[in-house]
């Protein structure tokens, strides 16, 4: 059998045509493949810090939830996700300031799975989408599934630039705009309050609703922590978030928080999906937040990553070459370098990767497939020996090709 | 904003149209939120006995995955799943006769994701899936989302009447066949070798390959272990399984055995879903089998639900009028009552909330929304009293409305 423009596998028992599969393939998968290689200095992946995780915290966790909660940590659960959590989520959502009922608050299998429901909630093949360029690739890897078209819009420092906002509104009609507000991935770059003020005035004289993608926001290194656009937007946004970046991401425990009747129906396609979110993990994290672990453990998170963030920032000064730019980012986990427009970050990775550095180029991050120059660059997974080595390699490299 | 016959939501902000929402709420849904009422007797849901949760095991095989793994037990993993538990699977497979390689295994979330990643892959809106008449309502689910039609088969004792199946592959050509060969959900039966073998045949001539939803095999109390599907007919067949009824649901946690082409196409389509499975939980589960515990679990699982279902059917014989017939399971967690045709399961099932018992009524497992006079009791869930006293509540309503 082979897939079909629809994506539909066409039996002939079960064969599907090599190119069909290939096309599929996705550049970043072969890239982490390759930087998770022994040796081999990884800036490629989204990987939080593995000797940060709380091990021992999510044992006492399990153990505490068992202790109270017993057969119900592990049996079916509400599609929704389990109660405590939710009203625990709502809670700390209200106190961070956008007024959140246990009702908005979905559980989901990890911030993917968020994106996924609203790919297939809203989108409709053709149908427009307003993102930034470049966007975070798991989400284009939604929407494509689903068949969407892009329209972007360009950043600096503050933000989407808001006058090309507008104009796409009015040009595509699109059915959702697509944000990822804090310390964008791939960007690093923090939308204003001006503009999110003004992003949300445009969405709703559009009547288009924002999706605001927002796994970082808690990782704040430096400068004032932002109200966020669900906080000012209210019903015209749903928010994205997730355990990922702040506890562990093998835990896949994400949420959304969005209009209740969004939620409800979201819920319906969910229990299609896989029933439920996995049971264990939500009472393990609820325990751990209710032991009060949380807070602290983000303390560290951020004063480990400045670090790490400081530590590439100030080799980068002392070793690139000049022509190269690159954001320097007040949280998050990436930044972003522009190498001069006649490089193409493309094709030096496999010259990195013999050097045993990895980086993500940017190309894949904008639905057009431009940005060659661009690339972006992970350091909350590497150590502080190999981001000082890591830098060094891909100065030499960068400046034996410039 | 309403939703569309494509499912997809329309904005206009967010508003979905209520009879929308309602048209979309499960009978089922319904049923278990009442039967969860405290002083409820349920023999509604599907749920494994509480009691038997292996908890403190669990917890070791955390510790023990925590000390051996560090920091992986919770990091990103791959979306066919970690490597170890792959193996681990395919090995078993193949010792219980289905040759299987770890490129066959794709891990999922619980085997709904199973059932929703081939609906996804192969349902084109207006095919045809051949399934048994009555058939597991979690698969219709997923396939109706797909806006699937149904071509049926009845059962007698030996499953799937195999003389009514050539001539449905011949009219509707349907896309696949789904069945659920081993107690099955909602009637207990299971399929005969000869059938086995026969449907296989047909799969094969007609070049129509097979679904096997197998949740309950290895809960057989009584009778010889069969084949499987898989066994018998290799690339023909994908077969769904789940750790859910043989450790725990809660966990999520379930897997696919098919041709590794077509597990590479379900992958990337995995990934755009939810990155991958919880990875904590495959650890967890590993060192759990690893260690040795899941064969005793499996024989005290099967001793106890034995015991239930026993106990379950001698007070059916002792206190059911005449007229009423209901199957006999060799094993999995429910058996299914056939009333009289002038009564109406559906009908009486508030009377038997009343009473404070609840079942789930058939109807919503037949495509066609018939067998208005059946029901399924699940056997696994209640305590031994709650049994006893349940049935003789069901006994009293059925003798009063006959």
């Amino acid at each position: 059998m082979i897939v079909d423009q629809n994506d539909k596998v066409r039996t002939d028992q079960w064969k599907i045509a090599p190119h069909v599969l290939e096309l599929e393939s996705s550049a970043i998968r072969e890239i982490l493949k390759i930087s998770s290689q022994p040796g081999v200095i990884s800036f490629a992946g989204g990987l939080p810090a593995p000797e940060l995780f709380p091990l021992e915290d999510l044992k006492e966790a399990m153990a505490s939830a068992i202790a109270k909660y017993g057969p119900d940590c592990v049996q079916y659960s509400l599609s929704m996700g389990i109660t405590p959590l939710r009203e625990m989520v709502a809670r700390r959502a209200t106190e961070a300031g956008a007024k959140t009922e246990i009702g908005n608050i979905l559980i989901t299998s990890g911030a993917q799975q968020a994106i996924e429901l609203v790919a297939r909630a809203f989108i409709d093949p053709g149908d427009y989408i307003l993102t930034e360029y470049p966007t975070y690739i798991g989400a284009l890897q939604a929407f494509d599934y689903y068949r969407a078209r892009y329209t972007t819009v360009e950043m600096d420092a503050e933000g989407m630039i808001i006058e090309q906002v507008e104009e796409k509104l009015k040009k595509h009609k699109p059915k959702l705009i697509y944000t990822v507000s804090n310390f964008q991935n791939p960007t690093g770059i923090t939308m204003t309050v001006p503009r999110r003020k003004a992003l949300i005035e445009l969405a709703m004289k559009h009547n288009v609703p924002i999706i605001d993608d927002n796994p970082y926001s808690d990782i704040r290194f430096s400068g004032e922590r932002l109200p966020t656009l669900k906080s000012i937007g209210g019903d015209v946004v749903i928010a994205i978030r997730t355990f990922s970046k702040i506890i562990a991401p093998g835990l896949r425990l994400g949420w959304m928080n969005g209009p209740a009747e969004i939620m409800n129906y979201f819920e319906k396609v969910k229990q299609c999906m896989d029933l439920h979110t996995n049971t264990l993990c939500q009472y393990i994290v609820y325990e751990y937040i209710t032991a009060g672990k949380l807070e602290p453990h983000i303390e560290k998170l951020r004063s480990d990553y400045k670090i790490k963030r400081d530590l590439m920032i100030r080799t980068m000064r002392e070793t690139f070459p000049d022509g190269i730019k690159w954001t320097e980012p007040e949280g998050g986990l990436f930044l972003w370098i522009e190498l001069p427009t006649h490089m193409s970050a493309k094709d030096l990775l496999p010259k990195a990767i013999e050097l045993k550095v990895a980086y993500v180029h940017g190309q894949p991050f904008f639905p057009d497939r431009q940005g060659l120059n661009t690339l972006r660059l992970n350091f909350s997974n590497a150590t502080h020996e190999g981001i000082v080595e890591g830098i060094k390699r891909l100065a030499r490299l960068f400046k034996e090709n410039m």
